[in-house]
């Protein structure tokens, strides 16, 4: 790895109690190009721009694809990982299916752990903290052919992250609309995904929702996934979810959730979800939570859904009896080092890893 | 209009009889940049590289949509533009459904008319000649957020191209991979619509074929375009396409096509063209011919069809019994100034069009 350290960290001008999720970038970023059919070195660079011309494939092309993962401070500051070796598989899923070049383990998590280990200071420590950490490879190659690119970068850059709270939101179940095609590349983490989401979230925002529940394309007849998490729903008891497929991520929270209900007792389904099935069991009043999970927010619980031109409302339900709620305070409790990790998912980030690389 | 010339020109280091499509890029290019809601002013500067940072929302989240023409020079040296409106109208189409800002008419023509102007020296005369043109929008806000960006570029970068002879090829009609979903970004010029065909389309060359028939997601019963194009069928003296959806490009070259067929008293029926119908005819001796269109190629004609693990040989059709052939060449005369442009699709690019500015 080629370390090229800043001079003076901008670490002084970021107030861990006033700032904006997103657009505060740590100290230092990664960096690995490829070239002549192989991945140069790793490099850990201060963070900043580059020199891209408008004629790069990743923005006409769109060869690129991304993670979205998290470091957690610890009350004695220990920094910890959540299950880093999901996105590493699930990047070179995507790159697979972009016809993109894979990484290396080494590059993805020691690029990881470098970045994290130097930019620790940036991690702020309390309820709902976390450094967001952003892997991403993108096509760089100067041409205007439609083909695939020859060089691409894989970058990691990182900004902190916020209480993950949100208000509960109504969301629309797509009757038109839909983020993936059989036979097309919404299993992965493809960067056009999120772009062509857009637009059919205004519109649903105009209809006075918040989100779409996403559909499958050719009859809207069974859930995907919403906004940009997957989805559960809980009837009576019983907690559904569709199975991943090559319409639907392999989310990293989605299967934490998961592991987590059963480790629980709670039954959990694996199984395509009908609308019908959902819509019949709110009439019934059987329904009892809808909920989405990613990363970024862990969950997002919903208040209402809109059918048919109609917003049926769920039912109001105490934290106490909300799987949703215990499911994500359980989650959030082990990445941040509050429980005990019987899954083994938690990775410590060593301190002074440079020294050692 | 702000005007930043290069100082020396790299012309001298470009053979208009050896260079390669693509990467050779002219002496200037647009750029105009979206910020506070509104766009800026339309600067022509250097061809070079600008500064982003791997946060840049367009290689994260997709938004960037682009858009493929040429301009010919003819044996007077006058350069023309083909029906610009078109790509105008269609790359604020594109915007729209990836929730980008439109471009206006004047940044659009003028950035174009402006570059072709300055550089028109780049522009190779002869047959198959031309300069290809890429106008572009892509998101340039750096932010881990997966939302709409709040800044953008649009620009214009231009390639020398040469002659567009391709072979006869062997295409694959796809019956898994797909290149749109209902509800999607099919008909947009999409960044990420052609890193999704990359993958399908290796596969396709490993088994023996250059290029791929989409079909459609739900039963890949129904022709949408081929490779990167538009596809048109000739059964008997019949040609067929299919109607431009949300799905399908409305490619201006597929336009074209109709419109001069239509003009050579050949009946086009624009309906949907069912794969078992093709093959069918195949069989019975009366599909004449299967081809793509595009700016780029213009006309890539088929010599066979791969269906169900067969390859079904199209027949050999002369030069001059074949609509594929006769229809390119109309329109490459027309594009060249060798022929009478009955449509009004010619548009002069004026000399000096910078004084005027």
């Amino acid at each position: 790895m080629i370390i090229q350290r800043i001079e003076n960290s901008r670490i002084s001008t970021f107030d861990p109690n006033n700032f904006s999720f997103g657009n505060t970038f740590t100290d230092h970023m990664i960096i690995c190009e490829y070239e002549n059919g192989k991945w140069g070195e790793v490099k850990l660079v201060p963070y900043g721009p580059l020199l891209f011309t408008p004629a790069m494939m990743g923005v006409n092309y769109g060869q690129a694809c991304f993670e979205g993962m998290k470091a957690y401070k610890d009350k004695d500051g220990q920094v910890f990982l959540f299950r880093p070796e999901k996105n590493f598989e699930r990047i070179n899923k995507s790159a697979k299916r972009l016809a993109m070049p894979e990484v290396t383990e080494e590059m993805f998590l020691d690029g990881l752990k470098a970045l994290i280990d130097v930019d620790r200071n940036w991690i702020p420590h309390g309820e709902g903290m976390s450094l967001y950490i952003r892997p991403l490879i993108f096509a760089t190659e100067e041409a205007l052919k439609a083909r695939v690119s020859n060089k691409y970068m894989f970058a990691i850059v990182a900004t902190p992250a916020k209480s993950y709270y949100t208000e509960p939101v109504s969301v629309k179940i797509s009757d038109h609309y839909s983020r993936a095609a059989s036979g097309g590349v919404g299993s992965a983490k493809a960067a056009g995904n999120y772009a062509a989401s857009f637009y059919p979230t205004q519109l649903a925002i105009e209809e006075g929702y918040e989100q779409i529940i996403w559909t499958d394309d050719a009859t809207h007849e069974y859930f995907e996934e919403s906004g940009t998490m997957n989805v559960f729903v809980r009837i009576n008891d019983t907690i559904y979810t569709p199975p991943t497929s090559e319409k639907i991520l392999d989310g990293v929270t989605r299967d934490s959730f998961i592991q987590l209900a059963q480790k629980n007792g709670i039954e959990v389904k694996i199984e395509p979800i009908k609308v019908k099935d959902v819509i019949e069991a709110q009439k019934n009043g059987i329904l009892k939570e809808v909920w989405g999970v990613g990363t970024a927010v862990v969950t997002t619980v919903f208040q209402a859904l809109g059918y048919n031109g109609e917003k049926l409302e769920l039912p109001t339900i105490s934290d106490q009896e909300s799987y949703a709620v215990m499911l994500k305070n359980q989650l959030v409790d082990l990445q941040n080092n509050l429980s005990e990790d019987p899954f083994g998912w938690r990775v410590l980030v060593e301190k002074n890893v440079l020294e050692t690389v």
